[in-house]
């Protein structure tokens, strides 16, 4: 039976684990979704994603839209044969990229006309037009079209856009609810509200009355204080459906995810372990260390002594720093795998630390030992 | 016991069928090496080259001394841990590289000064030190620093520079007889020559009378006309022992290492799979395709059908295409997975068509087919 089911609570905070059960398997939460932008995660193979224990990843709309497009990769029987990912995959909807990478973007009550950044061919996203590509990749997991303001916008501004956002919901759900195929796969909605309580409040009313499977947390990690992040964080949950999956969009740190579990949220994604493996930073336990450094030069130690990936169990730090300084392909794969393990393990403790009732105990742990000697990210 | 043999001789040709025992596994010839200049070949892991069946690969010394520098892979326990390679590797002396990619050579009898071509700084490398780097590296078989011409070169500088080369090869010999732990490594000396038959002859007596442990042929594949190229091949080769492994250096494409392998070379090694790859063009028995092409946009079929690689075995050409045109990571390490595994296939091939006394045959059908389609390089 497909289905959301929350199976532990932790009884001191709000975290929880639960099992998500897709068409293509089971997602055990709190997860983290490793990000697969133009259908691969960047440098890795599928097989070394299942080596680093990823129970699901996140596709991009956007891209995949424009290259190769989604006809093109329905042709060639979906995203998970195309990439050859046969776990669950998740799709954004597309909209923050619109609003984030395209230019000439002209707004309608119709949905949002822009030009493409790769060839300046002008391209039109709608809610139905989301989802009927989103429903051409055959993703598992579903977004719908929202508007995503930037930080910081006037009360105005969000709570126009908050009304498209929702009108555009509801239109995304009316155009689910027409699909074939939904077995084992789910529409997410979009809390947005920029960092208005007030806002926030009524974009989750309208949503819940509308009816999702599940529910993000769009709009956030967008260049406010973290204060401020944590505070809205704190409040949008609380007001989510308990039975229902959380998913926080492009969060983020360890420490972010950490303080989202304990506020009760389910899912994350974030190009963050990827991005900086290509750029030679690499987590921890114990903080964060940049490979390109002069003290790695003669570091026969593997990344973390701890750690149970590839890299880790085969090469030095003093290779890894080697690969880096000499830009070579394998820098990016062997840093990526043992990013994307950090993160993925990370997971897997706070769901054993859920299980075990210590959630508590683990994030205090977890954040001494990390924060002493992380570097700034 | 370490050492070489020959196992099988073709009934019909010169090919033959041999055995290298090393320090680090034995290698079977006729053999390729992919070439893995920086302490890796570019894109793959170990793990995917050896699941690409890799024997032995290359490394180059000229790199190495100049990042991260051999003192620093030695203090690491040599090249083979450094890199996580436990098989065996031969490097190369460093002299090629000193005469394509430095500046301000400068040659005397005693070695070459030269500018680096990292951070300019001055370097000197003498047959000593070129030994001196390979043992730090502990490479299973080292080669001697040599002169090798540019082509066209007069008969004179040739001549003088073979000189030079034979004195090169005379005290490397001597360095090596005074080097430890040499138990399963091997040193060869280079015939160069010019594409001058009277050098080329002089330049193998000279290197038979020092004796080596293998004899390489240098200086081909430098821009000679291919029919060129053969011929010098054909008989440099004759005239060396029989019982010696026969390596030629830096060659080449399929059809050259068939028409190589009928005169009796044992070793390869060439950039073509691994560079090409990178640059979209596969190998396929029935030629080169170029991934490129907009024929490739919905072509479910993998580069290969007969292929037992994994990017055969999981790919289709449609995604590899779109992988190229997103300049995605993973092109590279896919493309190079497929490329490295068809040449050591093709040299499986070839050991199994000596071993069953049908080369000629072999080598025929390949041609035929792989002609007849392939794109010129």
């Amino acid at each position: 039976m497909f289905g959301f089911k929350v199976i532990k609570k932790d009884n001191k905070t709000k975290a929880r684990k639960g099992l998500l059960k897709t068409a293509h398997g089971d997602i055990e939460t709190p997860i983290f979704m490793p990000v697969g932008t133009q259908a691969t995660v960047k440098a890795l193979t599928p097989k070394q994603l299942k080596e680093c224990q990823a129970q699901i990843i996140l596709g991009n709309t956007y891209h995949l839209f424009l290259r190769p497009g989604h006809e093109i990769i329905k042709h060639l029987g979906g995203l998970h044969k195309f990439m050859n990912w046969d776990r669950p995959i998740l799709t954004d909807s597309g909209g923050y990229q619109v609003f984030s990478l395209s230019e000439l973007r002209k707004i309608t009550d119709e949905g949002v006309e822009f030009k493409s950044h790769l060839d300046g061919s002008k391209k039109f996203l709608s809610p139905e037009i989301a989802l009927e590509i989103q429903n051409a990749l055959n993703s598992d997991i579903v977004m719908v079209l929202d508007e995503c303001p930037p930080y910081p916008s006037t009360y105005d501004y969000i709570n126009l856009s908050l009304t498209l956002t929702t009108k555009w919901a509801k239109r995304a759900r009316k155009a689910w609810n027409f699909s074939v195929e939904k077995d084992g796969r789910y529409q997410f909605g979009i809390v947005q509200g920029g960092m208005i309580k007030e806002l926030r409040r009524k974009a989750t009313s309208e949503l819940i009355e509308i009816g999702f499977d599940g529910y993000a947390i769009g709009g956030l990690s967008v260049g406010e204080p973290k204060s401020i992040m944590y505070e809205v964080l704190g409040y949008s949950v609380e007001w989510l459906p308990e039975d229902k999956p959380r998913y926080l969009m492009g969060v983020g740190k360890p420490e972010d995810i950490l303080f989202a579990v304990e506020q009760g949220v389910d899912m994350f994604d974030c190009v963050l372990p990827t991005r900086n493996a290509r750029n030679g930073q690499l987590f921890t336990r114990n903080g964060t260390i940049n490979i390109k450094r002069e003290e790695y030069k003669l570091d026969e130690k593997p990344v973390e002594e701890e750690c149970d990936c590839y890299t880790c169990r085969n090469f030095s730090r003093a290779y890894l720093r080697h690969l880096f300084h000499a830009k070579e392909i394998l820098s990016s794969v062997l840093n990526t795998i043992h990013n994307v393990r950090f993160y993925l393990k990370l997971m897997e403790d706070i769901r054993k630390s859920i299980e075990e009732q210590r959630f508590s105990e683990f994030k205090r742990d977890f954040l001494n030992k990390y924060n002493k000697n992380s570097e700034v990210i």
